[in-house]
């Protein structure tokens, strides 16, 4: 909990782990009632004869879920996880109710910014898994981290 | 609410507009607390003091109000909001309380899906702006829509 990395502790191949997380047909019903209100996240009935074939998480849920593992997990940037945006978010298949998530994040790039000194951008590539081991969510962030500012 | 779109009935250029959300400090900390519990978004007087310089809305809060309101604007297509994923994802600014937010989706490309018999892509660039007319967050989503199917 109390150890926060600032830009100069990240390197371009270290991963983060997380905590996992329990996908379950109420907290699919409960998210998708608030945020995407839509028979196939909401109706395991009427879900049956849609696209999803089933009941499916939204992919908002499965992101929402992603930041807070990100949030709690290991990487603990200093000052804060702060993105300046997400590229190329992909969902490679419906999570479904029973699923149990686990993020790996990973190191692609670090940088100072110009335009922000004393900051810089550590940029992560972020992979949700279900407990197989099957990726079910990518995304790249790039992280505004603080520097040590020695 | 009642007519859908198929994938026949998009065309490049087109707009579909939404209802708008309030964001309140109660909201911002109800969903950081769930999603994004920093520090920044769940403490107005610990907030003075991070790179926010005060109470901000979690990004996946904005995007979870966006797919809110597009899920129950005017887009409406034919099987439901199936997003493939999301390319560049991007925060302008931070959202505060008093923010009041709508959607604007613009039709940029349309194609068949090779993959999926029946269905199609229709790309939209969704951006999310504020009561004064200013954009606090964008994206393009590759949405999966049936055809007509005649």
């Amino acid at each position: 909990m109390t150890t926060r990395r600032y830009l100069e502790d990240f390197a371009v191949g270290q991963v983060f782990g997380s905590d996992s997380y329990a996908v379950t047909v109420d907290n699919i019903k409960e998210f998708a009632g608030q945020w995407d209100p839509q028979f196939f996240h909401v109706d395991e009935v009427e879900a049956e004869d849609s696209f999803f074939q089933g009941l499916a998480a939204s992919g908002w849920h499965t992101a929402c879920i992603t930041m807070r593992l990100l949030v709690t997990g290991e990487l603990r940037p200093a000052g804060g996880m702060i993105g300046a945006g997400v590229e190329e978010l992909r969902w490679f298949r419906p999570v479904r109710p029973g699923d149990v998530l686990k993020v790996r994040a990973e190191v692609v790039d670090t940088r100072a910014m110009r335009s922000k000194p004393g900051y810089g951008i550590v940029r992560m590539r972020v992979e949700t898994q279900d407990h197989l081991g099957e990726t079910v969510q990518t995304f790249t962030t790039p992280l505004v981290v603080r520097g040590r500012g020695d």
